[in-house]
């Protein structure tokens, strides 16, 4: 491993920072190593900028999922060609994802969330629903009021996590709300019509939220898609995760005005 | 079960036409009963329209998935409230996918299919990599050629079923596309770059391809959510598979002409 390489990376495991390590391990190239740091530091090359562009961008995704694993490219970074095999190593903790509310939304997300690489908690003040027989995928479940859990977690969430609050009752979700938005968490998306959205707002203002917040507030919660059943639903609020984190267009429902099913669904 | 219910129910199991049933099974009108056929004909109440509305909408997700599970609800069809425990039972096939290419994006949109209820086949005409074990959770896995699997299964693809071809290879790409144009399939997704897709897309007029049948192929493949692992690849091909089914706009990147990552990704 060259030096400069090897000192950006002892120095940011050393203070717990997270970086990602590409390493050619088959075709040409064998053990050229680059490294990425979340604020888009680069050092080093796998051999040409084609392939390094291509190589960084999955470096970037797999970083934020804290993952690691093999990826295959062609000699100038192409799709789902084989002729270079490289391993991408994330020195991170996986992203997390608080799920407030036990819900028959719940288990569904925590399935997608689990693809995608969290670390899942679900959260519900109701013991009797907080069970890890309901939720065998989650990492944690918590049988706490949402503030509560934030108090103990709160300080290491990050641009990384997410915080979806889908309990749907005032009592849970205002508390739960004004306590992530205390956090650095990424997302923060909170399930409910529009109805219920507008009743929440008055209170969310009363409990002293500024329009500011409000614009880290995806509610409703995901991506305008038409989403039916729970599993449909977890999608949705993934994809409109993975699109605010990448700069795009979630086409998300928070910028809509209708109905969020079709009159006719 | 009131007798035109049942009638229906039998006549549609009979006639092996899919159709889903829902039953009051906790809470006020235990044993109520409604039915749903794919063409949205409806038979019986659980008790009021607001209620059976929610309802419907519901057990047309769960029937597309081919799914049967219990869902709570409020007395008129409130989400996230326990008032009413209602099982729905679809009588119906899981949906089908089928996915063309043995590559790094297909295990991860086999564990998001699988999350989604899909009866999901891998298929790669290369042995070597059409393994079980690289895709331990799809139902089936064929080192086949694409039209050739087609040729048996072909017949069997309807509305609720997807094709996503990963392939990105002219010679695997083309026979796969044009045979699924041959079938009722509802969804048909193509991965590749745009200059893939153009490159592509000469094939395929030359093959025969009519403009009416390229409405039908979404590609490049996905939503435009900026996805950059494969798992949230995965994500962004369901979401526009979802939105496709339930008429919703789903920022899919074959309507946009830009790069499918920006340049500073």
């Amino acid at each position: 491993m060259p030096d400069s390489i090897f000192n950006v990376l002892q120095d940011a495991i050393r203070e717990g920072n997270p970086i990602a390590l590409a390493t050619i391990i088959e075709g040409d190239g064998v053990g050229r190593k680059m490294v990425l740091d979340p604020t888009g530091e680069v050092h080093g090359t796998l051999g040409n900028t084609s392939l390094d562009r291509v190589v960084l961008r999955d470096m970037s995704g797999e970083l934020e999922a804290g993952r690691t694993g093999t990826r295959h490219y062609g000699r100038n970074g192409e799709a789902r060609e084989e002729e270079l095999t490289i391993f991408i190593e994330s020195f991170a903790p996986p992203p997390q994802m608080l799920i407030f509310g036990a819900v028959d939304f719940t288990a569904a997300l925590v399935r997608v969330a689990k693809v995608l690489g969290y670390h899942v908690t679900v959260c519900d003040a109701r013991a009797v629903f907080a069970t890890t027989k309901r939720f065998p995928l989650a990492d944690a479940v918590e049988a706490q009021w949402p503030d509560k859990l934030l108090e103990t977690v709160g300080s290491s969430l990050g641009v990384r996590d997410a915080v979806c609050v889908l309990t749907h009752d005032n009592k849970f979700d205002v508390p739960a709300i004004t306590a992530a938005l205390d956090t650095n968490v990424g997302y923060i998306g909170v399930m409910g019509s529009r109805k219920t959205h507008d009743n929440r707002s008055n209170r969310l203002r009363e409990a002293g939220v500024s329009e500011e917040d409000f614009k880290r507030i995806m509610s409703p919660i995901g991506s305008d898609i038409g989403a039916r059943t729970p599993e449909e639903t977890a999608i949705s609020i993934c994809a409109e995760i993975i699109a605010l984190r990448t700069g795009r267009e979630a086409n998300s429902l928070k910028q809509g005005s209708g109905p969020i099913h079709k009159p006719n669904d």
